[in-house]
Formats: structure tokens, sequence, C-alpha cells
């Protein structure tokens, strides 16, 4: 029995690992801390913790409660957890930060992309991205795990397999991606009140959102030369949920059936990856009805692309593939559940590589729906 | 372990008992039968089953099914569920019926208020109603059991330690209800369309919703006199959660310290029911913060009330109330997730009473929030 | 021409009266204030506005902007307007304020429910209670007028006719109230945050909502007793709309037709208000299709009582009745738009009356739908 | 005073004509047919059309119409109205079809796309496809008009003017658009239930939506080589609007200020065209308060692009862009309502050119917020 902390455990983030974790038979939370809610039982912050958990929300010390439990999960916003994470803090436990300040290896991407300067880059050489589908061996070993963003995890899981077998013209990649509002955290600004979010759709931060280098970092270990992509985030009227649209011109000759080849060998064997396309998959293929949009009101196509309602409350990437063949273009789609495989999901799963505990323990409840 | 069917399977409501009975260790699922989608695999009719199951889809013999598996839960429209369930089929398993066809002791009432001559009256007496909290004795040795519709349990579970503790005036109850859209089912009306419901409110069948004389049949079991109520539904734009909003006068004399005990007495070991009004209870009283509408802005009043987004996804029924003290009226306050304790999670705890195993078991999920 | 000035225009009532106002052939505004966006123009702060107007958000100085207008349309929060509209500002020109400072004419009122000593007592005397159905003549010779609450307007209209004719036990009147998300205002609470309220309900403010003595004391008018009723609200994930389902004991012998005879007498010649159940009127009745959550599927039942969706973005206040014969309770249930008929648009028909202009002038926008 | 009939007025699109149709003052509405309502009052069907219309729902005798009316706006599904619309109706009257019948050049188009051969081919050539921004002048002497698709609108309107000033490579153009569900229509299918659309987020008909040729014969109209685009809709859970994301590889050398002056020198005069992106521009830009999801909380950057709230129930395409300078992308955003600029909207503006109105008759409502 492992013992947790969760650094931060009153942002919709920390609360989704505190949900997780207590259907996790291995782990026992010790301490759930907080800034705005010291002393107050979590149960009352959250009333859908009640009968779960009597734990008072704490103050965060964290360099106290490295001493106390085996991994601590950091859920701070960026700039936070770089000066709280100490290599102290890593020498008596491991960490899971699910905040941004360990993603990027380059001090200097930080600096530009979050215009701060990091308050710990010795600690970035051996912190870990954690993606247990692209870098599970590595995470095993880690002290520090740097759990990826929700858009990058989305971006990243979509577009690898491409890359990897050599499919699409790298320069050529648009990345349409669209997410529920818990995306946004608990914090309050306009751009979360209910009337200004309800009944409408917009992109905001064109050409300019964080998780873009993280995105190109990652696709770069799998590729041949530098990724330079464009990434256009869009606010959905949505509780839950992400939604990534991808597009790349595919490389002269290139097929679908190599395309789902490239799939199935990159993630034939990821639990959590679930794909569409390839028709020797049953899983997902062929069959179904479709909730499609049909001027013709029929409704028994296949569902043949992936939806953000079929992983709610999961930690499942769903994944399917069409080619435009008019002008041989690709397109990817990728679904999380931005909470869970985009933040607190993966975190779990990162903490089981960690721990040699099955990857999939605690985190095999089927999606939820309608939810 | 024992083994289950569900008929009528790709309706929410099956669908829902496939998610908890997967979570549920001590039962495994043998068929699923439905209407609309024979031959179909179960997960390419709801794609969040992808992993989950490879069954697929047959064709609803529940006779034969009988002999098959140990319980047979019916998730059928009214009417069919009463042709199917025979005296054969209970001779050879239990049956949990999840429609309306076996809940009203009276065939007249039946008649009077589903416009339809009862199939099957003889087996009337022999089934019980489900609702553990009033009823565990009687479950625990049931052939079939008639599972609560969701409006009938919410209200019922709300209003019934009042009449057992006589301090209200059973002439005075109103039952004003809100439910979302998934308890009017998955099938096409114009009354399901998302534009249609979608940013509206309506009140609909008022005076007339079937779960009236299912509430007065339960109430008036805990109370002195026959119960002749008003009940009237509204339909909410969210996909899952019922509100009961409940008024009656207070008989003289009676204090909130009275009502507050009386629920305590009902309910104090009910795993199921949390009560948010005693003091004495520190699961959801006194402290955390408000979601509170407040013209000054202030967020830190405690959460007093019970609200639909803290049950989701769980088998919990919240309750609390409060007096009206200008006029002497309470007003009580539950709220359930429609599908599971309003439906498929009632249907598995009685399983588990009806089998002896832990009345919890495959029921202990947290409730999923922001979904 | 008149001229007018919206004191606190950047709030969602103030922003709706500019849209209103701009459909006005006989007004001209003259000043937007606002007090967080001084200096911006008014179609930057809203956008949708970009064409309509340049108006700069200027400051807020009553007593000079008395001077130069007709009227002016004060949307402060409460406490604020108390202060602001001195008798000064009342020599000068007309006010409509949308705020509950000068609802109450009783100061202790106020004090008791708004824990605030009022600040221009001697103001309120001479404020009319701008409900032109009920107050046409005293509001036409006002120099003040306090425009009703939200919840208020549609719970008077909809309760009132019942009282003038006698018809229902006064004591046992029960109003369960639900309104969009927009009526509680644009300030930032985590009670107003996306998905605290999405895809949820509740009650709030149980037996302490500040419309409860204004309710009270409109009815009490019409009445032959002092009214001490139950005023229950709940907040719906929608931006808006208000549903009120009222209750009350119906006096020995009344009909349906009595009922029914009640309203027409009151209502039949008002614009703004649509009833649905007589079945002389021809407007609402007896014949289209429901929207209804039906369990047969069947969708072609007539629409009998008000939905929200009809009212959206008009003035009209939908009225409809049922009564519960088995326990001779009448169900009065109405509709508003909560920014039109509950606000803005009110104040403009209270500006018609003022000013002698046809009652309806730039209102007459059909409800638009689905919106 | 022009007489004007709508064939099809219990859709969407038909309910959305008679309530834009009601506000203009040059037209009389004669007629109302129906296929589902015939004999009932639109009020009845539509409730919010109550005091607006005692109109009953006729049968749709166009040929009988088109003696009687000087325009019939035509909303029928495709097939339909290529039968329905014959010599002998334009001889009489002007038609103007809201379907995609008349809106392909190409017979072959059409039935490639549709999977239909053409009831009507010999009636192409005369039809003018109805985007007046682009044919004005040709829409002013048509007896046939093709009323753009919703999509199509938004699409065209946002890719013109680069196309127009040679800006992007033409191979380039990828569309990625989201949509609210009144596009869909009011027939029922699983795809527009309430459970099964909410909270959920999908792409549809990937790479084959019937909108695509139609997006790029007009294109192609401005362009100076043929376009094959890839063209990828989503479904939006909100009821209205459609966003489009366009992207194209910008030749090389092109600037901001370039790009902005190839929209401002197309679209400076057009009044339902507002451009965010130009400096010199008053409308839009610059100024204002974000909505933005900001990791910082801060909420008062410019609002620089479009967002579907904006132009709610208006006739407004919004219209922003941003260059994605790392990569030399261009980003256009384009916004409109779809019932109103995507249909019912841009049909009245057809009509007003087409009898030499002002084109801005009846249109000129302040978009609706929140809603």
């Amino acid at each position: 029995m492992k013992k947790v902390a969760i650094v931060g455990a009153t942002g919709y983030t920390g609360q989704e690992l505190v949900r997780l974790l207590l259907q996790h038979d291995q782990v026992e939370i010790k301490a759930l801390t907080s800034q705005s809610y010291v002393g107050s039982k979590f149960s009352n912050v959250y009333p859908n913790a009640a009968r779960f958990t009597d734990l008072l929300c704490s103050e965060g010390d964290i360099e106290k409660l490295s001493t106390e439990v085996d991994v601590i999960f950091v859920a701070l916003p960026h700039g936070h957890a770089a000066k709280a994470i100490t290599k102290k803090v890593l020498d008596n436990c491991r960490v899971i930060d699910l905040g941004a300040d360990f993603r990027l290896k380059n001090p200097e991407d930080y600096k530009t992309w979050y215009q701060l300067e990091h308050a710990n880059p010795a600690l970035l050489g051996g912190a870990v991205y954690g993606l247990p589908e692209l870098n599970r061996a590595d995470i095993a070993t880690a002290r520090l795990i740097a759990n990826p963003g929700c858009y990058a995890t989305c971006s990243i899981l979509t577009i690898a397999p491409l890359l990897h077998s050599n499919l699409i013209d790298e320069t050529s990649i648009i990345i349409d991606a669209k997410s529920g509002v818990t995306g946004a955290g608990r914090s309050l600004t306009l751009g979360v009140h209910f009337d200004e979010v309800n009944e409408s759709l917009k992109a905001y931060k064109v050409a300019s959102h964080r998780h873009t280098p993280e995105i190109e970092q990652a696709l770069q270990a799998v590729a041949t030369h530098p990724i330079t992509l464009t990434f256009t985030p869009h606010l959905i009227p949505m509780n839950r949920g992400i939604l990534v649209t991808a597009y790349a011109n595919l490389k002269s000759g290139v097929k679908i059936s190599d395309v789902n080849a490239a799939y199935k060998a990159r993630y034939g064997n990821e639990y959590f990856i679930r794909l569409y396309n390839d028709a020797n998959d049953n899983d997902l293929s062929n069959a179904g009805v479709s909730g499609g949009k049909s001027s013709e009101g029929k409704s028994n196509e296949a569902y043949t692309l992936p939806e953000t309602r079929w992983v709610k409350g999961s930690n499942f990437c769903d994944i399917g593939v069409t080619i435009d063949e008019r002008n041989n273009r690709l397109i990817a789609i990728g679904a999380i559940d931005n909470l869970v495989k985009g933040a607190a999901g993966q975190a779990i799963q990162n903490m089981n590589v960690l721990f040699g505990f099955d990857e999939c323990t605690g985190l095999k409840q089927m999606p939820i729906f309608p939810a």
C-alpha cells in the first residue's frame, strides 16, 4: 500500500485525482492540500466526496509531505511547482507534476512561452515526460514526472504514429482542437462565466497556446525533422472532453491501409488507446449505429470516428482516421476526457508504471454515458 | 458468481445496468437483449463499452434466459414486461423489473393510470416494491421485484420520514420535481430533440404523471391516512439528475430539531442516503463553500441543500430540509441520479439484497464532478 | 424624440436595455455609464453592439445626466441606487430603477430583507411599482418607477387574478420558481462558473429570497388579507427564462371555468400576457403539437402550458393553469424572459406608459426560437 | 407591399423566415405551407408566434401560390424543390430556394454529391447563387435564387478575399467548421436526441459533406485555379451558430497588413460583414475585454476574433484573421448565425436586392446576448 499526497487538491484536477485514487486499491491518500480551504473538510468543498474521505484540507508544505508519502501529485498553477519541487523533495519521494513547469526540456522555451524564468532549471534534465504510450521505460525509473497537458496528450497520441512511420509531410501538420470548459480550471474569470460560454463557440490563444511547444517537442522525438505545427484551441460549451482534429498531407503513395497499419503497430497493445479505423480490430468498427447528422434522417451508419461522449470519465484515448482522397490529405481525430487521460487519470497511469503496478489499476471504469 | 441477463439492454437504463454490473465483482453478464440491434455487438451500439464486453445483442426470449441465469433485469416499456414475465419465468429465476408493470398493487389503479388492462394481475401480489430503504426485508425473499420509478424513488425517500414520524399535515403535500432528459428515454419524439429541450424549461403531465399513484401507495404505507398529493414534473436541459422540492405544512409545534431527528432515525444507518441538515452529522453540513447565487458575490456559505451535481454517476440520494418559519411550512429537497438510484443502481442494490451480498457491492463509486 | 441614459449599462440588464432601446423609434440613447469600462467603446465590451452604437462608456454622474435626458434607467446593485437617486435628480428627469431599492414601501422591510438601512426613505412614498398590468395609471404620472424583480414579475402576474377574483385559500400559496443564470448577473462568483452550473440543478435562498416581500406586497394589494407565501427559487442550466409553478388550494366549488374567466377578465386586453387555458382564446390552445415527454412517443398533444422557449427575447408573460382535481389544488404556470419582461423590456414598457407612447413601442419582436 | 409565401414553413428555417419577415415593413406573408401540419394554426405549431400571425398551415401547391404572390421562399429537403420549382412557377413569380437543389451549376456534381438525378437541370443555368456580397448584380435580375448553405456562406465569406487578392497557396485550404444543432433541422434522428448531442462533440461527414462542392464552386469564381479543399464539419452542443476556422499557407512575403487590406477592400462597405482585425476599423478591435481562457485569470485582453455569441439572431458575418508567424500559415475565422445569415436572413437579404429595397430592410436587429 503506497502512500500519496495531493498538493492543490481543490482544483478540478486535484479533486478528480481524489475520485480516481479512491478507486485504486494499492494506494492510500494521506494528505490533501489547498490554498483556499485550509481547515475545511474536503467533502465540504466537494460534497460528492461525502462518505469517501474525512480528510481536512491542509497547508501545502511539500518538503514535509515528501517525508511522509511515497508519491506527491502536484496540481499547482505553473511557476509554483517549479519553486516547490526541490531536489530535497525528490530525494525523499517521487513527484508527479500535473502542471507545465517540467514539461519543456529547454528553459529558454519555458521562458519564451510562459514569460517566466524557470525557478529550478537544474531539475529539468531528470524530469521525464509522462506519456506512457511513448515513454514507458523512462517513466518507470523517474523521480520526477512531468504529466502532459490535456491538449498535448490528445494531440501527440493522435499524430505520433504518422510520424513514426514517416507517412506525412512534416511541415503540413495542423491541429484544430476543441475542449470543454473544465480545461480552463476553477478560477473565476469572465471567460468561464456560464452565460459567456454557454451557447457560444470561440477559438482562443490562436497561434500562441502554450501546449504548442510541448506537442512539438514530443512529436520531434519520433520525427525525422523539427516540427513547427499550427495549433488552434477552441472552447466548447460542455464540461469535459477534448476532440482533436488533425490535418496533414500524406506522402505520395501512402494508402489508408498503411495508415491503419501504422496505428495498429504503435498502439495495438495499448489498453488505453481504442482505434476506430482498423477493419481487423473488432472494437469500434463497421457495425453500430450512427448519431450522425443526416439530411436523410437515416441513423444506422457505423460509428467510424471518435466522439468525446464515449470516453467520459475514463482514461481512454479514442483515435480514428480518414483520408480526403480528393487532395490526399489525412484527417486524424482523437478524443479524451481532459480531466482523466488529459490529467488525473494519466497521472495515476504514470504512478502505476512507477510503482510496477498493473498499468490499468484503478483505471478500468467503463466510460459513463449519457453524462 | 451469479449469472445475470438484461432484457432491453440498449435503452439508457439497460446500458447503465451494463456499466454498473461490469464493476460488480459477484456477477457475470450472460446476455444482453435488444429489439432494435439483434446481432450487433453491444459495444458498437454504445462505443463506450469497447474493451468491456464482447457480447452481441440477442433476441429477448425471457423464458429461455430464465433457465440460464440467476436473475433477469427487465428494462422494457410498460405493458411489455407484464406479458413477458410469467410464472414459469419466476419459477426459474429472480426478476427485477425496472418498468412500471408490477409497481401498483391494485390492477384497477394500473388500468386508470396506464390506460391498459394488466396482462398478468395474478403476479402483482407476489411482487415486492424494491425500495430497500423502506422494504429491505421483503426484497430479500422476493421472486419478482418492481424497481421504483425515478421520480418515485426520490420523492418517497425525501418525504417518508415526515410521515413516519407524523410531523406534517398529510393533505398538504406538494411535490415539485425536476428531471434531466435521460428520464424520457432514448425513443425519438419531438420532445427530446436537442433544440426543443435545450435552453428551455417546462412542466409536463401536470396533475397526471404516472408516478403519482406509485408515490402515494408507498407513502400511505408509512402514513396514518390515505395520501392524495400533487405531483408536478418538469423537464430540465441536462442529461442526468432529479431534484425533488417537496412542500408540506408542519403540524403545530414541530421544530427543525424534530424534523432532523426524524430523518436521522430513519436514515442514520443508510449508506446511500446522505443527510445535509443534521448538525451532528459531519458529512455535508456547516462548512464548505456555496455555489450560491448571491447578489453580493459572496461565495463562502455552506452547502446546506442537495444539488444534483453531487450525486451524478452514483447511487446516493441526498436529502436536506428547511422550514419556512413565516408560515410553518416544511421544504424538503432530495437529489438523485435518475439512471442510478432512480433505475439501474437501485436495481443492483435490490439484487445485492436478494443474493445476500453486501448491499453496496459494485455501487461504491464516488460521484463524478463536473460531469 | 426622448433622450435616455442608462446608468450601469455593462451588466446584463443594462446591455439588454441597449439592445431594446435601439429598436425603439421614439428614443435616443445619450449616455451609457459603467463602473468597470469607463472610456471603452460599448461595442468593445459587447461586440454584438458593433454597427449599433459608437458611444463610449462614461462615468455615472447621475445628477449631471438628469439635466441632459428625459429619463434615466438605473441598473445598479441594490444600495447604490438608493444613494444615487436624489430628489434633485427626480426634479430634473424621470427615473426607472431596475434594482430593488424602491420596490418595498416600508423601509423596515427593506432593512430586514436587505440587511441595510435605506439611504433615501423619503423617496419611497413617491416611487411607483412598475408593473403596468396592475399599476398602469400610477405609472403614467410617476417621477420614480421601481421596476419589479424578475421572479416577482412572473409570480405576481401568474397569481394576481386568483386573488382578485377571490378563488383561492390565501394562506396556501406556494411558488416554486426556476430561473436561467443571467438572473444572477455578470459578477464573478463560483456560483456562476460554467462547470458549477452546467448539468446541475439546485434550489437556493430557500425561504429567504428577497423577492418574497416584493411579491407579497403586490399580491396583498389585490387580496383580502395579508399574504405570507412560500417562495423557492431554483437555478437552471440555461441563459434566459423564468418559469413559475404556483400552487394554491381552490376555494370550495371553484371550477376551471371560473379560473379561466378570472384570467380573461384581468388580462383579456393585455398585449403582453398570453393565456393558454381559455378555450375561447384562440392564441395558444387546443391544436398544435406537443414537445411532451411521453413514454408512448406520441407527439401530437396540444401545447397547453407555457414553456420558457416561447417567450425568449420578448416582453411576453405566458400563463396557463391546471386543476389537480384529486385534491382541488390549482397549479398556475407562468413564463417570462427574465431580461426582458423581467427587467429591460418591462422598464421600456413603463417608459412607454410614462411618456404616453403606445405601450408596445419597441417591444413587438416575435420571440426567437430555437435560441 | 410585396406578397410572399413560405413553402415548408414549419421547419427551423421556415419559422425563422416567419420571425424575420414579420419585422420587414415592405412585405406581407400570404401563405405558410407545411407537410405535417396542414390545417393547424402556425402559432399552435410554434407558440412563440402567437399575437403575430393567424395564418393556418396550408398544403404546398407552389404553382397556385406563384400566381398569388411576388416571391416564394422554398424551404424543402433537397430533391423536392427541384421537382416543385417549374418554369411555369418562375414565369409567375420569383423564387428563393433555401435548399441545395439549384446551388451546383453542374448536374453531374449534383448527382455525385446528392446521389440523385437532378429533376430539373434546365433551370440550373438561370439560377443565381444568392450570396449578395459576391453576386449582388446577378441577384437583382434573377428569377430563381439558390440561397447558399449555412456552412458554405460562412466558409466562402471567410476565405474569398484571400483568393481574390491572391494571397494564399490555393492547394492548402482546410476548413474546420463547427455548427450548432439547428443546422441538422427538426427531423427526428438519434443524432439530434438531446442526450446524444449534449455534453459531447464530434466530427461528421468527414471529407464527404455536401457543402464542399458548393464552397469550391464559389471560391473558384474568385481564384486563379480550381480549388480542391478539405472541409470538416463538427456538431457542437448549442442551438445556433457556425464558427469556421480556415487554414491556408500564405504566399511568400505576404504580411498581415496585406491580409487586412484584402478584407477591407472586399468588405469595407458591406453592412453585414464586421471585420475584427483591421486596426483602422473601429468596430471590433483593440479595446474591450476578453472572455478568454487564461491560466493567469486575466480577463482584459481585447476581443480579437469572432465568437458565435456576438452574431446570434442577426444577419452578420464576423470575420477575423491571425497569422501563425512560425510557419507562415493564415488562420481566418468567421462566425454566423446559421438560421439567419446561413439561411432565412440571407434569403431576405436576397429578396431585398431582388425588389430593390434597402438591402438591410428588416435585418437591422442587434444580436441578442446572452441567448
